[in-house]
């Protein structure tokens, strides 16, 4: 198995977001499906409908990272540019997927037909393949390390749902939770001193305030699941040393 | 009044973001409360707890933007690297600010006093001034045009409170929203004519299913509420003469 770390950047394409109307979801959503799938979500960039802006963005992602995702901006609507600025990105011009135009027929067929707005849905950067989403019908779109999904979030599930097990990746990475009631500024060298002595392995401190007492939650991520066994084994004895309650699994 | 647009980009610093454990909610927060300042949000980065990745998005945003904003890793513990890394991007070095120190030492007193780890939470690229927070004691830092905030909402929330009204910014965004129960395709020309017929108005069109039913919002923005009040009037009549039901103030 390759001990290559595989990367993905993701651009999320929509004034909606920028001006604080919709709270995004496909960021959480992307990065744990990409864990599975063994490719670390490296980046994120959000940006306005605007051709030039996410020109650049997808031009940045997609030759700094193995993957680039999208989200966003693949609707009928004047505001929905996305395929034409990843055309614009590539290099090449936009067409009609023929594929597409057919789902899109069938799917219209009893709800209007397919009228010119409609097509625009089956307009893809040329020599694109589609991503069949079993779900709902409206395809979404790769086209080398360029992978453009919608941004209605149960939508873009049915997309990534479709895309499962199709990429190349690398080890997942896997993850062990623990929680303590303890101040985090308390045992901050402890943590310091645990993550040195556990190479491969990073701990991530989370704290929180909860009916008026603080406590913190400590995940230990590592792509190998006898790292995390030990380095959790460990953190959990060094907590306990210094008389706290400690919880498996976190709080 | 200034016709100006003022902008600001974030970088979400932070690889509980990037692993999807944690749901951001940093971004609408800040873009709603820069809207009201008369700031335009216009790009957001994603970055892990990486120095060079964040000394690049920094520098990346503070040079495109009038303002930029970061959130998270300004803790006591080690994965916190916000300062060093914004004091390497700004090319200055980290210093104890003496008010941040004096206000930690009273807020430990009672707690077990200043620790090594805590004192971290006083460190600032020099030249910085501290954004003091009513609402946890823990301050940001306002370095030029840098705004470091904290990672959690609530703390974050209480940084924006104090900084509400202190940034030199154009005039503030409004909208208004209708709604229809509409397929938002059936309907792409007629929105795009009607934005086109209003200059400096944007519209946005957010299609949403309920109960096996398809409908959409439209919000229109602008700088100005007689453009806003006039393109809203204006939409509402193309739809209503489609024969379809507009629902004032959205659905």
């Amino acid at each position: 198995m390759s001990e290559r770390i595989w990367t993905a950047g993701l651009v999320v394409i929509g004034d909606e977001i920028l001006s604080g109307r919709t709270q995004d979801k496909n960021v959480a959503q992307i990065a744990l499906w990409l864990n599975v799938q063994g490719i670390r979500l490296s980046e994120v960039r959000v940006v306005p409908d605007v051709q030039e802006r996410i020109v650049e963005a997808v031009n940045a992602v997609r030759t700094g990272y193995d993957y680039c995702f999208t989200t966003g901006g693949i609707g009928p609507t004047h505001d929905d540019i996305t395929v034409d600025a990843i055309a614009a990105a590539l290099g090449v011009p936009v067409v009609v997927h023929p594929q597409a135009r057919a789902v899109l027929e069938k799917h219209y067929e009893t709800r209007g037909g397919l009228t010119e707005a409609r097509l625009r849905m089956a307009r893809v950067p040329e020599g694109a393949d589609l991503i069949v989403n079993r779900m709902s019908g409206a395809p979404g779109i790769r086209i080398g390390n360029v992978l453009i999904l919608a941004g209605v979030p149960s939508i873009t599930a049915g997309m990534l749902d479709a895309l499962t097990g199709t990429l190349e990746g690398g080890r997942p990475v896997v993850s062990g939770t623990l929680g303590c009631w303890v101040a985090e500024s308390e045992i901050a060298d402890l943590l310091r001193a645990t993550e040195k002595a556990h190479a491969g392995v990073a701990i991530g401190s989370y704290p929180f305030f909860r009916e008026g007492t603080t406590g913190a939650n400590f995940v230990v991520r590592a792509t190998d699941q006898s790292l995390v066994d030990a380095c959790i084994a460990d953190l959990t004895q060094r907590l306990a040393e210094t008389g706290r309650e400690v919880v498996a699994g976190g709080i």
